[in-house]
C-alpha cells in the first residue's frame, strides 16, 4: 500500500478552518513524547494556562484545554453546568447557536431560542426584554457566528447579565486569537474556544474557562455530571495542585497549542489583530472591485470568516472546486439556509496575511472570469 | 518567557503509557494539515478506516478514531449504547473495570458489577452463572487491565455470549497492536481503544468498532444519545459516503495514527506480536534474577504492562524519580489498593526492544543497588 502521507499538498486554507499553521507549531507537535504526569511537561500545562488566561483576558483559575476539538468545549461547557429541567436562553443566529440548542436539549434543559434572522447580529434590546420576561439558568450566545461571518454583541449581552444570578456562556471558536476577547469584564462565566482558527493550531483541542460562578453551578450539582470524560471536577483535579490522573492528556497536540500561544504573544496579540483587520480590508476592497457583495453589513462583519454573496448564475461548488484543484486554495460553503448562496472565507491566524488575500482574489478573479 | 518546548529531553516511556513513538510518526503529526472535508484528507480516512478494520480483526462498516483519548473511547461507547434503566454487567478486576462502571452509571444504567481480586483474570465459570442468574442489555469487560497488568479471557467470554441478546463491549486500549485482537470471532459488538499504547501514536485519539448489532441498538434508542459530541449516528455521517460535517476532525492527530498503523504493517503484526513476547521475556527474566517477583501468575500476565512488585524496604515512589531524573527513563506507579505496591512498566509499540529492557534493568540494578 501507497503510504499517502507521502504526497499531501500544502493548501492554502481559507475557509472556516483549519486555518494555516505555522512551522513552528508543526515543529511543536514533533517533539519528543512526554509521560503526562512527567515533572517537565507539568510545567509545560502551567504556562500554557497562563497563556490562555491571558489570551482570554480572564484570572479564572480552571482554564484548561479540554482533549476534544471545538465542539468537544460546547459539549463541556453544557454537561457541566446544565442539571435536568435547567432554563436555558440560547440566542441564536447561525448553525453554531442551533447546536447549542440540540446540545443543551439532549441533556435535559428547557431550551428557549431567541432566534435572530441569519447574517444579522443579536440585539441587545430584544435580549434584554426577553431577561425581563423569564429567568435562566444559563444565556448561551456565539461571539462570531462561523456560519455567517456574523460578530455578536457579547460584552453589551454580558452588561445586560450583570448581578443576575444566570450563568453567562460564550462560543469563543472563531474569534478567540482574531478579535478582543474579554472574560472578566464581560461577565462570562464559561467560555470555550477551539485551536484551529485565529490560534492556528491543528484541530483537537477546545480551550475552555470556567468563572467561580460557573464553578459554584458545577460543585452545587445534585446529580454527577452525565460525562465522565467532561467531568470537570475531576478534569480539574489533573490541572491542579494536586496532579491527579484522569485520563491520558493529548502531550503532542498540548505541545501544539503551548508553541501556537508562545508564537501569538511573540508577534503581539495587538499586531495579531491588526493583522487580520488589514487582511479584512485588503479582502473586502478586492472582492467589491469584482463586483462581488458581503453577506453582513459592514458594522457585524467579523475580520476572520467572510460571507460572500455567490453572483448569479455562478455554480459556487464548480468555483470551489477549481480554487482547490487548479490553485490550491480552499474556501468553504454555506451551511443550512446559506447552502449555494455564499462563500465563507476565512482569514484566520496564520492565514491572515496581504499575500495569501492578493493570491485568493488573483485565483478567484481568473476562476469566475472577472 | 523562556520557550519550554526548546528543551524537551528524549525519555524513555516505559510507564502505563505514552509509550515511545517512531520518528515516521512524529513526522506525520507535522505534516501540512488538510481541511477536514478536503477530498484528499477524505482518502487517508477511507484508508485510516482500513487499517483499523484490519488491526482490530473486524468487518465493522463503523471502524473510526474517536476524537479523544482512550477514556472518550469509553464513553462514547457506554453513551450511544446505554439508554437509561438498561441493565450492565461490568466484570471488574482494576480500575479501568472500575471506571466502567462510573462512567455507565452516570448514563442511567443499572450497573451490576461481577468482581474478580485485583492481579487475577476474570474467571468464566463465574460469569456464566451470572448470566444464567440474571439477563442484560451490555456486558462489558477490559481486555488488558492496566492498573494490574492481568489479561482476561476475552473469548471465552464472548463465545458465553453467542446468541444472546446483550451487546459485548470490550476495552483494548491496552491490548490492540500488542497481542492478537479478534473483534469479529470473539463476538464482540463495542470495542475502543487507544493511540498511546501499542500503536505508539502519541495520545489524542480513540479507536472504535461497532457491530451491525450495535449499530442496531444505538439505532433503535427511545430518546437522543445525551453527547452531542460523541454521537455515533451523526459522526457516521462524517466517515461514511455522506461526509456530512459533524465537527472538525483532528488532521494532523489523524496523520499520526495513519502513520503508526502503517508502521505496524509494514513490520507486519505477527512480527509485532513476537517483539512485544521476547521483550516480555527478557524483561521478566531479568527481573528475576535481580530477585524481583511478579504480581500476575504467569499465563495472565500482559507482556506489554508488567506489574512488578515492590520489594520491602524499598522507597517505591523515589526509585521512580530517580529513574527519571538520572536514566531518564519513566515507569508507572500502582493504582488504588495497588498504590505503593507495584511499579507498572510498559513494553508497548515501539517501546518493546530488547535494548530498551536492558537499560531498563541495568537503571534499576544501580537504583535499588542489587
Amino acid at each position: 500500500m501507497k503510504n499517502l502521507l507521502e504526497n499531501i499538498e500544502e493548501i492554502l486554507l481559507m475557509g472556516p478552518g483549519p486555518s494555516c499553521v505555522p512551522p513552528q507549531v508543526y515543529k511543536a507537535l514533533s517533539q519528543k513524547t512526554l509521560g503526562h504526569l512527567d515533572p517537565y511537561f507539568l510545567m509545560i500545562m502551567d504556562e500554557l494556562m497562563e497563556m490562555l488566561r491571558r489570551i482570554m483576558n480572564t484570572k479564572n483559575k480552571l482554564t484548561i484545554p479540554i482533549s476534544g476539538t471545538g465542539s468537544a468545549g460546547m459539549e463541556a461547557c453544557f454537561v457541566n453546568l446544565v442539571e435536568p429541567g435547567d432554563k436555558v436562553l440560547i440566542i441564536t443566529n447561525g448553525v453554531f447557536g442551533m447546536r447549542m440548542q440540540d446540545v443543551a436539549g439532549r441533556l435535559g434543559a428547557k431550551v428557549d431560542a431567541l432566534e435572530f434572522t441569519w447574517g444579522t447580529p443579536a440585539v441587545p434590546e430584544a435580549i434584554e426584554k426577553k431577561l425581563r420576561q423569564d429567568s435562566y439558568k444559563i444565556v448561551a450566545v456565539v461571539h462570531a457566528e462561523t456560519s455567517t461571518g456574523v460578530k455578536n454583541p457579547v460584552a453589551e449581552i454580558g452588561a445586560l447579565l450583570k448581578g443576575s444570578d444566570a450563568i453567562y456562556l460564550v462560543d469563543t471558536v472563531t474569534s478567540l486569537g482574531g478579535i478582543e476577547v474579554m472574560m472578566d469584564a464581560w461577565n462570562i462565566d464559561a467560555l470555550y474556544s477551539g485551536t484551529q482558527k485565529c490560534l492556528s493550531c491543528p484541530p483537537g483541542l477546545a480551550p475552555l474557562s470556567f468563572s467561580e460562578k460557573a464553578m459554584a453551578k458545577l460543585n452545587g450539582r445534585k446529580t454527577k455530571v452525565p460525562n465522565w470524560y467532561l467531568d470537570i471536577s475531576l478534569i480539574a483535579n489533573y490541572w491542579g495542585k494536586n496532579r491527579v490522573y484522569h485520563h491520558t492528556a493529548p502531550v503532542n497536540m498540548i505541545y501544539g497549542l503551548y508553541e501556537a500561544l508562545y508564537v501569538i504573544f511573540e508577534e503581539k496579540l495587538e499586531n495579531v489583530f491588526k493583522r487580520h483587520m488589514e487582511s479584512y480590508r485588503a479582502l473586502v476592497d478586492g472582492l467589491k472591485n469584482m463586483g462581488l457583495k458581503m453577506l453582513v453589513e459592514e458594522p457585524y462583519r467579523l475580520p476572520m470568516l467572510n460571507a460572500v454573496s455567490v453572483p448569479d448564475g455562478v455554480d459556487e461548488k464548480a468555483v470551489r472546486q477549481r480554487l482547490r484543484s487548479e490553485f490550491k486554495i480552499e474556501i468553504g460553503a454555506g451551511l443550512g439556509p446559506l447552502a449555494g448562496k455564499i462563500w465563507r472565507v476565512g482569514l484566520m491566524g496564520h492565514t491572515a496575511r496581504r499575500e495569501n488575500v492578493e493570491r485568493f482574489l488573483a485565483a478567484l478573479k481568473k476562476v469566475i472570469g472577472k
